[in-house]
C-alpha cells in the first residue's frame, strides 16, 4: 500500500511513518532511558511539568485500566490545583485517555475536583462520584472512535499529551509501557508533549507492541492488513514528534491493578454455562474445534471463563481483546493459547510478577497494539471473535444495559463492549441473575438504559442458565429470557409484566406497558428493592 | 489473496469462485433468457413452482425495496395457501429477504396470512398489521448481519431460494436484477433453487453488478479490497449452483416503488439545515471539499438532501449507500455525482423509465453490490460515509428509535442505519420536530425503544435545527437537542421534565424521572395525544 497524502485538514497532524523499524540492540540501563540529548535537557520534576498546564487544557493521557499511566504528573497537577482552588483560582482540565486508569491519575485528580470533562472509560470511585454529583461532565464514547473523533477533530483542540514510556532512543522512537490505547493518537495531535519515563517498566516490552501508522483519515484509508489475531503490521515504537516535547519526568513507579478474587459460585456456573455452550456450537459445526479469537471483558466472570477453558478441551486457542488478563497468562503457560492481542495489561500483583519479569517468553505470544485497532469494528468482524461482556442488566427482550444504575447514574461506561457486541462473530453478555443481596434483578421488564440494542445481543447468561437469542423475535426472546436467566423470586413478577403485556393491546410485536415498564427500578429507587 | 477452503463446517455451501469472470458479448433475445438446456427444462408456472413449498420451509427471496424482487412465485404461493386455509390444512413458511419488496411478496402472502416468520425489513402495510397484531413473528436484524448469520448457521436451515434474475448464461452465470440483497447467500445456503427469469428487467444491466465471492467465514477471512465508492473487485454475475435449481418461472413483470413526493416545507428546512451543516464542516477543515461518499436512507427529506445538492457548491460526489434514490440520479445527471454503489435501485416510475432506459449510461457510475458489502461497518468506516437516516424519536439525551411505535408496535425495522450510524464519519437522524399533525412529539424525555444508542448519535436535525452533539456529555446534549430541536408546543414540557430531573437526586450524569420518563408517550395511549 502507497502512502497517501492526507487529503484532509484535520485538528492533528499524522506522521506516517511506514519504514519497517527494526528494533534496536542497544541496551540502556535502567538508570539512563531518555537517550536523546536534547530531551535528556527538558528532564525536570512533575511539579515543575504541571506548571506548564493551563486552566482549561485537555491532556490526552496514557494508561488503560491500570497500566500504562502516568504516576507523577496527575499527582502534580491535583497539588497544584488543591493550592489554586484554595486561592480561589480556577484550574481544571479535561482528561482523555485510553481506558480506567490507577488511583494517582483518575483518583488524585478526582479528589482535587479538577477534571472538567473526562472520557471516554472510568471505573475510579471518586470519578463515579464526581460525575454523578454533577461535578464532572462525563463524554461516554465506543474505544475504537476515540483516535478517529480527536484525528478528524470532532473532540477540539489537545493542548497536551502526557505518555508514560519505558524509555526514548536518540531518534525519537519510544519504548511504549504496559498500554497503547489512545497514545499514538494523543502524541500526534497535541499541541505540547510530556513523557514520564517509567524505571520501573521492563525494556524487555521492547518489541512487544505493534503500533500501526497506515491508518489515514477518510478518503485515503486503506485496508488494515491484519488477518491472525497474533500478527504484527506496525512499528514496536511509538514515534515522538520531538520539537513538540516540553517536559521528561523520569519516574520508577508500578503499575496498579487490582488483585485478582477467587470466582465465586455464581460466577464459576456462569462460566460453566458457557463452555458448555461453546462445545455444543462446536458439535453442531457452528465453530471450529480451536474455536475463534475471545475477547473478554475485565472482571471475576471473564476470568473463570478463562480459568474454565485451562482446564477443559480446546486447544491452539487465540484471544483479540482490550486486556491480558490473569486467565489468559494460565493459558498462555499452558500452553493451551498460542497468541493474544490486547491494547493493555491488566493483571493482579501476582501475575504482574510473573508477567513483567518474563517478558521476553511473553512476547513471542503477546502483542500489544493501539485501541483503534484493538477494538476496529472491521478487523473484529473479520478475526470472528467471540466476545464475553459483563451487564448490569437486560430486559425480557434482550436490551442490555452496561452502563447506567437506575437510568441516571453512571457506572463505568460502555468500554469496548459495543466495538465487540456488534461485530462478534458470537456475542456474549453475562451477569449473575441478582445483586445487590437480591435487591435488583439483573433481568427487568424494561432496562433503564440501552447500551446494547435487541439486534446487537445473541447470548445472555447468568448462573441459571443461557438463553441462544439468535434468530428469534422479540415475544420469542422473552419466553427464554424469563423462563432461563431470571431468579426464582423475580421469574413471576416477570412472567406476569409479559402475560399482561401480551393483553395490553399495545401491540404485539414488543408488547411493553410503558406505564409499568421501570416499574422494578422505581420500586427499588423507593424501597431499595425491587421485590414487591 | 489466496483461496482458503472454509475451515469451518456452514449450513451452507459458499462456492469460491474467484476468477476474473469476462462480461459475456452474447446478446440474449428478450424472449430467450434462459441459454442453459438443462433448466430450460425445468420452466414451469408459478402455481407448479409453488407446489414445491413445504409447510414450514424457509425461503430465502431476493428483493431490496420495490426492486428485483420475485412478482409471481409469491402470488401463486399465497393464492395455494389460501385455498391450503380453507380447507384447514396448514401452509405457512418463514420469508427472509433483503429488505422491504413489493405488494406480491410480502403484500401477497401476508394477505394470506401464510408467514410464520420474516426478516429482516419491511414496509408493507399488510406485513406491519400482521405483525403488530402477533400473526407474523418478525426478526429484526441489522442488514449487515443477515447474510452472515444465515452462512455460520445461525438462521436455521434454508430450504428455498427465490431469486428473479435479467437472465442466465449456459454456464449458470446469471445477469443480476435490479436488486442484490442477499442473493448470493440465498442461492449458497438453500437446498433448492427457484429463479424467477424476468423478461421485464433490461439486458443492459449486465455488466452493472459486483458480487464479491471472498467473503470466507472466520477464520478464513481476508480484508475486502474496496478503497473507492465506486470500485469493482468481484464478478458481475451471479453464479448459480445449477444441481439446486428445481424451477425456472419466466415472468415479464415491473419492479413497483412509490412514486416520488416532492419535498414538503419541513423537509426542504431540513435539508437546508443539513446542507448549511456541510458546508461549516468544509469550512472547518473537518470535512474535504468534495465532502465524502453519502448514504441516505429511503425517502423525502433524504431526497429533499439530495435535491439540495443538486443546486448547491458540492463537486465531484460520491455515494456508497443502500438504494440509488431518484435524488442521486439528479446528481449523476447534471454531472456533480461521479460515482455511487448502492444494493438496490429505489426509484418512483418516472426516474424508472430515465434509468432503466439508459441503463449502459448509468453502469459508468452506479455499481450495485451484496448487501453483506454495501453495508459492511469495516467498508463503512474506512470510506468514512456520511449517514443520513430518519427517525421516529429521539430523547434529550440523543438515544434514537428508528423501529417502534409507543414503545410496543413495529413501523419498518432498523434496516442498515445501525451498520451506517456507528460506523459512519459523520452521522445524522433526521425527522420533523412532531407528527400526525402536531399529536406526537419527535423529541422525548426518553425514547420508548432504542435502537441507536446515546453512543452512536452525532447530529441530530429537525425543521426547526440542527443539534451537534459529537464529544457532549449528556446534560450538554440534553440542553442542545431542547434548544435545537424541539417543537414550540413540546419545549416547554421537555426543559420543565429535564429541570426537574436535574433536583431529582436521582443522578446527575443522565438525570431521569423513570416514573415519568414515557409519560409523553403514556398520555398519546390514552388521549390520542402527547400534549397535556
Amino acid at each position: 500500500m502507497p502512502l497517501r497524502a492526507l487529503a484532509l485538514k484535520v485538528s492533528c497532524n499524522p506522521i506516517f511513518i511506514r519504514e519497517k523499524v527494526l528494533m534496536a540492540s542497544t541496551t540502556t540501563t535502567p538508570n539512563n532511558r531518555v537517550l536523546n540529548a536534547t530531551l535528556r535537557q527538558r528532564i525536570m520534576s512533575a511539579d515543575e511539568a504541571a506548571a506548564l498546564v493551563r486552566n482549561g487544557d485537555h491532556i490526552g493521557m496514557s494508561g488503560f485500566t491500570g497500566s500504562g499511566y502516568p504516576k507523577e504528573f496527575p499527582v502534580a497537577l491535583a497539588r497544584r490545583m488543591d493550592k489554586a482552588h484554595q486561592a480561589g483560582d480556577p484550574l481544571r482540565v479535561g482528561v482523555f485517555t485510553g481506558a480506567s486508569t490507577g488511583p494517582e491519575l483518575d483518583g488524585a485528580l478526582a479528589a482535587a475536583n479538577g477534571v472538567e470533562v473526562r472520557l471516554p472509560y472510568q471505573s475510579d470511585p471518586a470519578v463515579r462520584k464526581r460525575i454523578n454529583d454533577g461535578d464532572m461532565e462525563y463524554v461516554d464514547i465506543h474505544l475504537s472512535h476515540v483516535a478517529q473523533y480527536m484525528e478528524y477533530g470532532f473532540l477540539g483542540k489537545l493542548n497536551m499529551a502526557v505518555i508514560e514510556v519505558a524509555a526514548i532512543y536518540e531518534d525519537g522512537r519510544a519504548i511504549p509501557s504496559t498500554s497503547l490505547g489512545n497514545n499514538k493518537s494523543w502524541l500526534e495531535c497535541a499541541d505540547r508533549i510530556i513523557l514520564e519515563v517509567n524505571s520501573w517498566q521492563s525494556m524487555e516490552l521492547e518489541g512487544m507492541h505493534d503500533i500501526y501508522y497506515g491508518m489515514a483519515a477518510p478518503p485515503n484509508r486503506d485496508p488494515i492488513p491484519l488477518t491472525r489475531a497474533g500478527q504484527r503490521m506496525g512499528s514496536p515504537y511509538l514515534h515522538i514528534p520531538l520539537d513538540k516535547v516540553v517536559a521528561i519526568i523520569e519516574t520508577h513507579s508500578p503499575d496498579r491493578n487490582t488483585a485478582f478474587k477467587e470466582p465465586d459460585r455464581a460466577s464459576q456456573q456462569i462460566a460453566g454455562n458457557i463452555l458448555e455452550f461453546l462445545e455444543w456450537e462446536v458439535k453442531k459445526g457452528r465453530l471450529p474445534v480451536d474455536l475463534l479469537p475471545l475477547q473478554s471483558g475485565v472482571g471475576n466472570i471473564a476470568n473463570a471463563v478463562l480459568f474454565g477453558l485451562e482446564q477443559g478441551k480446546f486447544h491452539n486457542l487465540t484471544a483479540y481483546t482490550e486486556v491480558i488478563q490473569d486467565g489468559m497468562i494460565g493459558l498462555i503457560k499452558s500452553g493451551k493459547m498460542v497468541s493474544a492481542s490486547a491494547t493493555a495489561f491488566s493483571l493482579g500483583p501476582e501475575m504482574i510478577k510473573e508477567v513483567y519479569g518474563n517478558l521476553a517468553n511473553y512476547r513471542k505470544s503477546i502483542v500489544l497494539r493501539g485501541q483503534d485497532i484493538s477494538n476496529n469494528p472491521g478487523v473484529i468482524r473479520r478475526l470472528g471473535v467471540i466476545s464475553m461482556n459483563g451487564m448490569l442488566e437486560a430486559d425480557i427482550y434482550g436490551n442490555v444495559n452496561s452502563t447506567h444504575v437506575m437510568g441516571s447514574k453512571i457506572m463505568n461506561g460502555i468500554g469496548g463492549s459495543g466495538d465487540f457486541a456488534r461485530n462478534a462473530y458470537l456475542s456474549i453478555f453475562m451477569a449473575p441473575s441478582n445483586a445487590a443481596k437480591g435487591s435488583i434483578s439483573t433481568i427487568v421488564p424494561m432496562v433503564s438504559h440501552v447500551d446494547h440494542t435487541e439486534h446487537d445481543t445473541q447470548i445472555l447468561v447468568t448462573e441459571k442458565g443461557l438463553a441462544d437469542l439468535r434468530g428469534l423475535s422479540p415475544k420469542q426472546r422473552a419466553r427464554l429470557v424469563i423462563e432461563k436467566l431470571a431468579g426464582d423470586d423475580y421469574k413471576p413478577l416477570l412472567q406476569d409484566y409479559f402475560d399482561r403485556a401480551l393483553k395490553s393491546g399495545n401491540g404485539m410485536h414488543t408488547p411493553h406497558m410503558l406505564n409499568e415498564a421501570h416499574s422494578f427500578h422505581e420500586r427499588y429507587i423507593k424501597t431499595g428493592k425491587m421485590l414487591a
